[in-house]
């Protein structure tokens, strides 16, 4: 059987090309139009998975900028009704279908308070696009899977190539040109292994550390969508807080580990939590896959190591979720668009 | 069996009543100083139960006042050595032993990068309380328990009142003041009927929406840490687009209703969960307990309402730690101070 789920995750790379190919010149202005503004805060606006897109922006932003970025709760403006003070600022607005009438309501709010108004939108005829000042299409086409797999791709790699744009940094311009092809070649499917290990699983951690963790949350909203497993993201700082307490005999945690300076102190952690018992397999770059380690094509910048570690965990999640007799594309409990108020 | 964590509830109202009474002085003159400043940002700092706690004033602010509120992660000041732009912002580190040196790094950080930089500590010997440019002592007195609770109903007051300050909000200001009394009056143990339902929870979801997220948060954190239970937060304007995936018969969803414009929207949500077999148990201010509902006191403002809501939420971890054989002073895996680098 053929997932939709599957033949979109494959669908990815030529997404990434597409929208590269086709927002050339509209990221050069905005980038241009962005030093000019200088802004001192970037507010983002997003959903669900969107919201951990905004959170990947929020990462490359602050470490790329020193610029702050905040995500805004759609409530302020939906039920609160507070005019936000964003004057200079710029706003991101986030969303695959457009649609969600509070992320829209948001995204107006945040024009009211004089941000600038950018929209990151899948559908380009949706009332967030018309309501955006500058729009970035996603350029994904038709996403069919209730689970979002390569319109999250495009929005992450429209949030890496806005930050490229607007910091002139050519190193991640660089290697986001090369990404479509990355994304085309890492195609394999996960070792069976790792499946087996995973398939008790009623619960589980996912971890990340600076920019992985923004991938950590959506792979845990995956694992909830798709195979019905109590997954939770938590920064590799955090969990042995309070969170460990849950680490009996068995109990899965997936870790994304990136190559960056988040990398050393992540490995410790991982030692207490399999001294805890946990089965803990990692997702990283390079090498091969093996029964504890999932490995992703590599790419020439370490803050786009996300976008292909979230891509090659997306067929994980889909072959887990058939091998345990789930079909990913008809979830019980959910429909594709929310409409939120 | 008394537990160091059910004493300590019982102290939170006079830990509040100590530092209202102690930070009068402070609170005026920080609040003038925050009208003259203006900040156009609130960056905040802190982790666990102290993040639930930035969580919380982040909606204080950005409902009372417009003005964009942002959790910075300590990585990008201790891994990524970003100069943080925080020119003209006011940077909030929050803590109870002030000796975690990733929080104390990113304080430092905020403030080189132009943060008038705030600390509410509890323990005001620590190096993030010398490293504060304005210091609100938490005034919580020395906490055992390794479950935070009277620090972080502490931490909670002390946000509330720097809102109250700031904003010269006179009804949050008189609501604050008879607080210490509601908490002291709220000393009822949660009926043995919502125990029962909660027994044999493996997994369960906490929902706010507004500010009562930021309690669902710090509640979820709870149940992990004292009763080894998969809480995890949501708020009730997302949990039904992918997270909802997880609700079979007996699901537990415990509700933080608040009375504000928030609530309306959480109650069809919670008819939708209870349709698809979930147990909802809501905590909610006034009127009397049941088997599915938990009545918390009244006090004078809303925004008031999740200190009061956490309050009694968290006679209801410890009783339920004990029902499942647990010591909540005696966690298997975690110790009282964390120090991430």
């Amino acid at each position: 059987m053929t997932t939709q789920m599957l033949q979109e995750i494959g669908e990815a790379g030529d997404a990434a090309a597409r929208q590269l190919g086709q927002n050339a010149e509209r990221l050069a202005e905005l980038g241009a139009r962005l030093r000019a503004l200088d802004p001192p805060l970037v507010a983002t606006i997003g959903r669900g998975s969107s919201d951990c897109c905004a959170l990947y922006l929020k990462y490359l932003v602050e470490i790329l900028s020193g610029v702050p970025c905040a995500s805004i709760g759609p409530s302020i403006a939906t039920l609160y009704r507070t005019p936000m003070r964003l004057a200079g600022s710029v706003s991101v607005a986030i969303s695959q279908s457009g649609r969600s009438p509070d992320i829209v309501e948001m995204q107006r709010a945040a024009r009211d308070g004089g941000a600038l108004a950018l929209a990151l939108v899948n559908d380009v005829a949706s009332p967030l696009a018309q309501e955006a000042e500058i729009l970035l299409p996603l350029c994904a086409g038709t996403e069919r899977s209730v689970a979002a797999t390569k319109s999250m791709i495009a929005g992450l790699v429209g949030g890496a190539s806005l930050v490229a744009a607007w910091r002139e940094d050519r190193q991640l311009a660089a290697a986001l040109a090369g990404l479509p092809d990355v994304l085309r070649a890492q195609a394999a499917p996960p070792p069976a292994t790792i499946l087996e290990r995973l398939a008790n699983a009623r619960s589980a951690f996912v971890l990340g550390r600076g920019a992985t963790l923004a991938i950590a949350a959506e792979a845990a909203l995956k694992l909830k969508e798709t195979c019905a497993i109590h997954a939770e993201a938590y920064s590799a700082a955090e969990v042995l807080h309070g969170p460990a307490e849950l680490v009996a005999p068995g109990f899965p945690v997936i870790a994304f580990l990136p190559s960056d300076a988040a990398r050393e102190g992540m490995l410790p952690t991982l030692t207490a939590l399999a001294d805890a018992g946990a089965t803990v397999i990692t997702i990283e770059a390079g090498g091969a896959d093996e029964s504890d380690r999932l490995a992703t094509a590599r790419v020439g910048a370490p803050l786009l190591e996300p976008i292909v570690m979230i891509h090659r965990f997306y067929r994980l999640a889909e072959a887990l979720a058939l091998r345990l007799g789930r079909d990913p594309d008809r979830p019980r409990n959910l429909r594709k668009v929310t409409e939120t108020v």
